[in-house]
């Protein structure tokens, strides 16, 4: 049976015509009005009856008279068609309508370059999968799957239980909060998203150079920006940052206190205070970036803004680098004057996270996998860091410098000012070595110059070579 | 063991000062600071000389020097501590900075209310759970689980061999699309939100009454808005649509062919037609919301805006309501020029959907399961709807009219004038039976006076009971 076209016809009780009057004239008039092709299938006679709630017989009633018009030819078994002599006049091919493209805001696509399997990324800021506990992810979405079934609904806020145990995982590391100000986000990219959206003076201060994403997106939000710069071999210039946020007076700063994207800088506690006094002096909001501090060493601990300045700091963090980048599972923490705007910002945006990604994490969590996971993370992720130092001592040129994190997935690199980057990069990616160029995360004139070592990503071979050959094209480079 | 503090100290290799004066310094000055409460652990030497990529002797001449001006106190076998007489001084407890709240836009949720079980639900336009296919969903999750394992990454643009599948799919439809034109998207919602991001000028119409929270998302993208009347009982007003979009202007309209939410309403093919002639005169890109296509019958067909007018009209689509609301899985199409500006956007917004999900979709989709479920999907809904017509028109007073849209899960219920909605709206309530007030959907005053009558979500014998008690509370208001 050929499929029917759909038909939409109002049938009004209360007019001179009755329903099979209605129904004739409305087909009659699609037809004629060129909307049904010919050799169109009207639809079954039940099905119209079915759609419009009457009986059978008026729309049997209907179509006989289109058919006595000779609008519609009956076949048998095969149902009422758009008679093909009717439509010749108006068989050839109508030109389609021109709808304009609509006009979009031209923007390059950053780090989407697709690599073959042996480029290495030297510059990923990513935790190498090998390190993550997929297989134990894995038994717990098997877990829930097979004890509680797939979720049917969501909730926009987040799977309370989740919420509950990030609030209780905060509260032990001094960071006051509750499950009904924790708020879920698919990733901490749209924890930062909402914050944006939410905010009623789209006017942000963040750091100089900006986590890359982050910078794109605040421009995407049509926010006024300012930059505030970061050094991480001389630390902060904060005399220079009250200068900026006095004249600027932005509404909220974005700040990452721990192992900074591009830098790798994490602030100290002492800079961390002032920054606190001057968010009072000028009277501006701060979101805290945490993404770091669950990459530090288990016993480790440095409070953070969030603990130091209590509620009114948003703070945010994810499950992105420690557990699985495809979770894509992050949360933003309000208080309980910010929560509706903010959960209203997620609503609008994405409408909540699928349900069973929170319960399977949940589960993961609540087993107490994440711990035992963390310091067996954090024992290899240091070996890797210490590996990364010893080869740059060894390999790398004097006039190159490095940043020490400690930790975190990534270091800066600061290469002599006679390195021109876009040649070096290309010629690392004709040896199949990728490298982010990160001169677009600085506002201006970068005063760095350099670039992020990911040596958390790479295996500690991969890193060796991807290090050595950059070594030898800066000596190269340095010797002309 | 007591957890130690972080140390952020940056060794200088150039100056006069040898490492270990450097380090000494640096504590001394954080001690003296006040920045390490007294009896903080200073971190083991091994840690510090680790993380500073030093030796431990280095670390350990700076601690003896600390410990030789009395700052810090070795502790046998514990570590070493900050003196405690020395901060007595300091030890009153400092009082705590007071950053400011950012300003939030305060924005009252939609739909937020928490409903106890045996609340109906009677405007919901989701599907009831028990028609949609969870156990087999259920059983691709665990397939994919099973055989390739929990995805580490995720492509923001979406997994491809989904957006193949969909391009098929569309292609059928007579809707020209490639893999590479489909973004996969977080539910419909994200569809929406990125199209208006990507947008360059900030300037939309859509219907009046509008998708309530596609309305809220527009006023917090700081869109301007023009509203394009929609009577679902006498069509639209074409010329009336024309002059304001001549007088608007606006660069997107964003509109709904089928099932128009909250109306029900379905545009006609002549309608489609002429809209796209304005698009054409008026210089306005189309965004198609195309939700309701898949919850027509299986045979049923009619054209797409995309299908009529090409690839420059953006289209939108998702599984919420025809598999799983929890997937939160929906697709925006655009063309290959349009493209890279939509991902962009997604990056920003969210980076990525969850892998997973949008593996194990594709598995239920490529094993066929999708079409047979359609059609079990239609039948079911079918009943439900003939079922609600004829309670409608057994119980409703002669004064109630209702559109009969022959398909997805709402239907309109035009209400006497004399009726006042916020007060039927509270009666029901107490009765526990829940309505949501469409009256924000509309742009200035509604030129519609009912509610929507969410059919698809509720059984047979609560929506039974819920249209009698309405009927009853309408009869009574109307006999006053």
């Amino acid at each position: 049976m050929p499929p029917y076209v759909r038909l939409h016809i109002r049938l009004l009780p209360h007019t001179s015509h009755n329903f099979e009057t209605q129904i004739c004239e409305a087909i009659a008039s699609e037809i004629s009005g060129g909307n049904l092709p010919q050799g169109s299938r009207l639809p079954p006679v039940r099905v119209l009856a079915h759609q419009l709630g009457i009986s059978k017989n008026t729309v049997q009633f209907a179509y006989d008279e289109l058919a006595a018009r000779g609008l519609v030819v009956p076949k048998n078994r095969q149902g009422v068609f758009v008679s093909e002599t009717f439509m010749t006049a108006r068989s050839e091919e109508k030109p389609k309508v021109q709808v304009p493209a609509p006009s979009l805001i031209p923007r390059p696509m950053p780090n989407s370059k697709m690599h073959s399997q042996d480029t290495i990324l030297l510059s990923n800021v990513f935790v190498d999968p090998d390190l993550l506990p997929n297989e134990q992810l894995n038994e717990c979405f098997r877990s829930v799957l097979k004890s509680t079934g797939l979720p049917s609904f969501y909730d926009t806020q987040g799977f309370y239980p989740l919420r509950e145990w990030i609030a209780e995982r905060l509260s032990q590391r001094g960071i006051s909060a509750t499950a009904e100000e924790v708020i879920i986000t698919t990733g901490s990219q749209q924890a930062l998203d909402i914050a944006c959206r939410a905010l009623q003076h789209k006017h942000i201060a963040t750091e100089n150079p900006a986590y890359h994403i982050g910078k794109i997106l605040f421009e995407m939000n049509q926010m006024q920006l300012v930059g505030l710069p970061i050094h991480p071999f001389k630390g902060l210039d904060l005399s220079l940052w009250e200068k900026r946020l006095a004249q600027a007076r932005p509404s909220l700063l974005y700040l990452t206190p721990n192992f900074q994207n591009p830098t790798g800088y994490s602030y100290s506690s002492q800079e961390l205070r002032k920054i606190a006094e001057m968010a009072e002096r000028y009277q501006f909001g701060i979101l805290e970036d945490d993404w770091g501090a669950d990459m530090l060493s288990f016993s480790e601990y440095r409070p953070s803004l969030r603990a130091l300045c209590g509620d009114n700091v948003l703070y945010l963090n994810s499950f992105t680098k420690k557990l699985l980048p495809s979770l894509r599972v992050g949360y933003l923490v309000g208080n309980r004057q910010m929560v509706p705007s903010l959960v209203a910002a997620k609503r609008v945006a994405t409408l909540g996270h699928p349900s069973l990604i929170e319960e399977a994490l949940f589960e993961f969590l609540s087993r107490g996998y994440y711990d035992t996971h963390l310091q067996k993370l954090q024992t290899a992720l240091d070996r890797r860091y210490h590996h990364c130092l010893q080869i740059l001592e060894q390999v790398m040129p004097d006039e190159v410098a490095w940043t020490t994190p400690g930790g975190s997935p990534i270091l800066w690199l600061e290469l002599p000012p006679s390195i021109d980057l876009p040649s070096l990069i290309a010629t690392m990616q004709s040896q199949r070595i990728n490298i982010t160029d990160t001169r677009s995360s600085f506002f201006g004139t970068p005063h760095l110059h350099g670039i992020k070592i990911g040596f958390a990503y790479n295996k500690e071979g991969a890193l060796e070579h991807a290090l050595q050959t950059l070594a030898n094209t800066l000596k190269q480079e340095l010797a002309r």
